[in-house]
């Protein structure tokens, strides 16, 4: 009988490489991570088959991936873009970003889309994290013990119009609406750093929502929205109510710990479909 | 011969209360100052017959205009949206606190536009400050000696199309786009912040462009957009290569100061026709 095919894992920040990595041993694949320098966490990725390189390195990346029979591949976990200095590609980089061309300088989308069609005419399938990571997305409906009221429906709803027109412009996969309000837009900054602008920005009244969805077109296997307890933590700290994303198409790091935090400090979180709406009428994930 | 009736200025923060009383006083009417306890500048309305008032105290001012004899009225300056509780409305105050409704909690575009409704319906007549600050008003052209090149010019373009959709939903003014890609929009934050976490964000490459519009629907004679010096110089910092705004409907506090602050700095400065995009061949203004 011949060995599965391993599952390749390029890793960035945080604990996900980890969960895939978990994920596709339990359905029985091996697994080898390539860690990216300076993004994927040693504790994480550690007790796997595992090297770490640097972003330019695409040769040696190739080359690993092939050694280790690797033939399914997952890009997960945050990497910032790269200056083109600290960039540093080996041979098989600088080819590489030849072919990215114009996509290096254009949006994310661009860049990751050009990312994962270059490693599929490589030879490679790109998988989702959410291929593996079945119990990190949730279905429509309310995670946990709080409800959102009707003036946190209305905001979401509204969340979800400036979303879509954002993502429309490959710009950001967040917003934050109080009481009708655009308190903060996402762009480059990153959720957490709008969070905190958002509590500095709070109006008086009832605390807003944060709202997170997939940009339209957006490269899913790549860059997938992601919650997780700090995001939470980080969205009670700005005095928002609560947490809204897009069933289906985020990833929850910790499934377990988000909802705990978020009854612990009594806030909401809300999967949605965009097409229903902000509504909760839907039976709980 | 009968006494003009006066001007009065309904003035927030920064210098251009004193610019619109000079304009006004040069047109030979007289000028009367409410200044915005908190935000008007005593060095900027002291010159000038004036009283400090707080934003709540709706009461005190109608009286203090009509007693002045003011039939035009003028609302420059910034000032940030008060609390609920800060406000402290007097009788008048919380008469006119329930005529705005629930414009008290929608955009700014909402309030700003029933204020001025309201006011109307006192019997003022509600001018904008560029009727009297003429000069402060670019045409369309570059002014100063930096012209964009044609990635700044594609910028700008794309910096129009990303403000006019934030428009349309009421989030907010400006963004900062880099090479094509966005890297922050303006919401609540104001444009400062933004403009210092462009700089955080800034992408390898040449530098970005600031664009600053108004909103579809903005009133325009209470929140127009403004460029000053130190909007130039943040700019800079945040490693920008120009700022460029909407002709016509953005007031520059001080025009001369601009031009040498963006020549001193290399930043280019041009006002654009919307409809006609960021080209520059219109004459300089």
């Amino acid at each position: 009988m011949s060995t599965p095919s391993a599952v390749g894992i390029l890793a960035g920040g945080g604990p996900l490489p980890g969960r895939v990595a978990e994920a596709a041993a339990a359905a029985g694949r091996p697994v080898f991570i390539l860690g990216f320098e300076g993004f994927a966490e040693p504790e994480v990725i550690g007790p796997w088959p595992h090297e770490f390189v640097r972003l330019g390195a695409a040769g040696r990346m190739l080359s690993l991936l092939r050694q280790h029979n690797c033939s399914d591949l997952v890009l997960i976990g945050p990497i910032r873009r790269p200056s083109l200095r600290n960039l540093r590609p080996d041979a098989e980089g600088a080819r590489i970003m030849a072919r990215l061309g114009r996509a290096l300088f254009a949006g994310d989308d661009g860049l990751l889309g050009a990312l994962v069609r270059i490693l599929g005419e490589e030879g490679f399938h790109i998988r989702g994290a959410h291929e593996f990571l079945t119990q990190a997305v949730a279905q429509p409906g309310v995670l946990g013990r709080v409800q959102p009221d009707t003036q946190a429906q209305a905001d979401i709803q509204r969340g979800i119009t400036v979303v879509q027109a954002l993502g429309r412009l490959d710009i950001g996969q967040g917003c934050v609406v109080q009481n009708g309000v655009v308190l903060t837009v996402e762009a480059m900054e990153g959720t957490d750093r709008m969070l905190a602008r958002a509590g500095e920005c709070r109006q008086p009244g009832e605390g807003g929502v944060l709202v997170k969805m997939l940009k339209p077109g957006q490269e899913k296997r790549a860059d997938m929205p992601t919650i997780g307890p700090v995001t939470v933590q980080n969205a009670h700290a700005a005095g928002l109510r609560g947490v809204a994303f897009e069933a289906a198409h985020t990833l929850l790091t910790d499934r377990q710990r988000c909802i705990e935090e978020a009854d612990r400090l009594g806030l909401f979180l809300l999967a949605f479909d965009p097409v229903e709406g902000a509504g909760t009428s839907t039976a709980p994930a």
